[in-house]
């Protein structure tokens, strides 16, 4: 037992000394901060932290400690760093705040939330009135109800011309729990994921709740929100563990041409990295869209829902196909958080799936699109036009316009949208949302078109 | 600029400082690794590392370093160390078993999982039915549909003599994701929880989702399951942010003397940590059972769903009273996970408040528990008769049982039954169920004796 108390000791000690190095290491980086603040520089610095990790790379295999715990620690000192010299703005919760005056007896036009406002079938009201007969009212497999993945399964093997097994799927609280699981489940302390921005902030939510790191990837109007493909390739490294696309994309309505997606799964492919693909919005495709189903590479993961194209919001109810091995991981982490989605919203969705109304509800939107698009031709704001989903995302060329501060103030008008901020560092633009009626939507842009005057 | 590049020039130095250390520290950790399994000691060493954490401490407080990021950190190297020593043995997913071979025909007797079999109200069939019509089914508020939160509020406020108000409250999918929310929204990186043990393994499975640390008390069959609480008061440091108490118990059915609770909760308020409570059981109460509810103590969460009493497993509807700023939190990530409960689930529920069968549900439970009380004492076990919840945590007396093989053995026998490992360091205890009709645990109880011949 004498040796073990030597060991133990020597850990003691050596504990210490690395302590000393992080009070050190900590004093260094506020005065770095100190220093940026002074010249207005970001505090974030991706070029800056990709030297120094290169470095410890090196160092990792000098040493013989292996890379991935170097690089994990590290990002958790680099983390800990910017604690100390930033603190992120989080978006406002416009939908939140629209729901209180509301409440309060004010109207609101809600062009910031992405919800459809169709009716579900009447298939789906049947399986509600049914469901207690029925007894589907239990716990479900974590996974869900067999039935309706295989259904699931069925439909999309036709849609894409695919082989899917039924193992490869996992039925979830909405596409957004599937996004949750997948990086939850997936992305360990340290770890790096690649998002390309403007990007839906539960990816970086659910990044930082596992304490992962999320580099990010600016696009801008002007390049029509292509990303520089050489760039992304920069980018990655051997922690990271994830690259997320979401196409067609929220906010922009891009779609992603299809050898620029090819570039982009080769990259995944040359450096064993997981694609993401969240694919919520591929029923609203006004151009051609090439899903992540159409290429052969096994690491990745397709995230589709109920939400959008059925419109079933409210049911929660979404899914991720991938190989196996990663869904059993979403799997057994769905169990530990909520066991299994509610059974009666399963058997709902699975009616929906066999009753859809999907073309009435595309072509609806369409018109919609093209009404806001011609309206937003009269005001001063530049945007490219959607080539899917359900939105605009308009920069708004007022001098010293500020998204954050005009959509507190149009709220108080009776217009919600949602600010640019949200999405990344895009302070002047706006999302706009067709999920209402048309004269809904007019009503809202007469609200903005006055409001930018 | 210069300066800027010293500064920078000096933290890759330090930094290069530090990974060297771990890698020595990673290579000590081996070697004491090495050691333990040689001597057959456990690798996790709850009283040398509480040693190193005050020296630690100590440290921090003589170097003028944060001591909650020096703790966090060590946590971090202690997770790291522990990984290369030991791979955790996660509870077998008996219940996933279970329906698979129920889908190759085999008929199942499920004693393992906690779902009771009552049907739910009628009032539940007709709100499903005109969910459509209502229009439930849209996104809610991330915190819950308001009527329903009224009505929950007043009907706690009523039980319990408090004043609980609305935004002291938040609907989750199931008590277990009100859990989830809690944990992983409280808990950060290196923060430590302290959970007795037996404990649901949700407990800990939340924690290292979020890179916390999980302390365990240790109870036993022969102290009748009470906590030592002059170990627990030892067990809690600056870092601890969490205490989880959960009773009526699962699995042991144990409710805690209120004189107990009462200084638990004093050393809660001695160290400012938050005391959750899930009393998902507590309408299954025996014996007089005090809820958290009854004390006067801000710091505290309290967890309860519409799973157990009113038997609505598979509706997925739960919720936690907390403070304001706590629930705030919770809600915060619940929007990041799912957006919000299903709409038709929170109606479901809300009219089942409105319209409970609970006293129905309890007296049928207490039945059903004295007649596993009977029948086990026929049978080679020891146990402490259940104050509360739905289940017998039974250790068997014979040797060299082990309750995982044994599981595993009697689910081919068309027995279903939870081995104690799920619930902690219980290798010879089962927990059965009484969440089926008396005559199923009649059979499944059949199937346990002549196994245990």
């Amino acid at each position: 037992m004498d040796e073990l108390e030597k060991l133990r000791g020597e850990i003691r000690e050596v504990t210490t000394e690395i302590m000393k190095y992080v009070k050190k290491r900590m004093e260094i980086a506020k005065q770095i901060g100190e220093i940026k603040r002074e010249k207005g520089l970001d505090v974030v610095d991706e070029k800056t932290e990709e030297e120094l990790r290169k470095s410890i790379m090196q160092l990792c295999s000098q040493i013989d400690l292996e890379t991935d715990v170097g690089i994990r620690l590290l990002n958790v000192l680099i983390n800990e760093s910017e604690r100390v010299q930033l603190k992120r703005k989080t978006p406002t919760a416009i939908f939140t705040k629209a729901k209180k005056l509301e409440r309060q007896g004010k109207k609101i036009i809600h062009l910031e939330v992405g919800e459809p406002d169709f009716v579900p079938s009447t298939a789906v009201k049947d399986t509600l009135t049914n469901v207690i007969e029925n007894g589907y009212y239990h716990y479900t497999e974590p996974r869900g109800v067999p039935k309706f993945r295989q259904a699931l399964v069925q439909s999309l093997n036709k849609k894409f011309n695919t082989s899917v097994k039924e193992e490869q799927v996992i039925v979830t609280v909405g596409g957004r729990f599937a996004v949750f699981l997948a990086i939850s489940s997936l992305v360990k302390l340290g770890d790096e994921i690649v998002v390309i921005e403007p990007y839906w902030p539960a990816f970086r939510e659910c990044a930082e709740l596992v304490n992962g790191k999320l580099r990010v990837l600016h696009t801008t109007l002007e390049d029509k929100w292509v990303p520089d493909i050489s760039k992304l390739e920069n980018m990655i490294n051997k922690n990271t563990r994830m690259l997320i696309i979401n196409y067609p994309n929220n906010p922009t309505g891009k779609i992603l041409d299809k050898k620029i997606l090819e570039k982009i799964v080769g990259i995944a492919n040359d450096n064993k990295v997981i694609i993401m693909s969240d694919e919520v919005y591929s029923d609203y495709s006004f151009n051609k869209f090439t899903s992540l189903h159409d290429y052969d590479y096994d690491n990745k993961i397709i995230i589709s829902s109920f939400s959008k194209g059925p419109a079933m919001t409210g049911f929660r109810v979404g899914y991720a196909v991938s190989n196996t091995d990663i869904i059993s991981k979403m799997v057994k982490l769905q169990a530990v958080a909520l066991t299994s989605v509610a059974e009666p919203m399963q058997y709902a969705a699975l009616s929906a799936l066999e009753n859809n109304k999907l073309k009435e509800n595309v072509e609806i939107m369409k018109k919609r699109l093209s009404l806001i698009s011609k309206r937003l031709k009269k005001i001063p704001v530049s945007f490219v036009e959607p080539e899917g989903a359900m939105y605009f995302f308009p920069r708004v060329e007022l001098k010293g316009f500020n998204a954050d501060q005009f959509t507190e103030k149009v709220l108080e008008q009776g217009l919600a949208l949602t600010p640019g901020s949200g999405f990344g560092n895009y302070p002047n633009f706006l999302r706009i949302s067709a999920g209402q009626p048309e004269n809904v939507i007019e009503e809202g842009l007469d609200i903005l078109q006055r409001s930018l005057k």
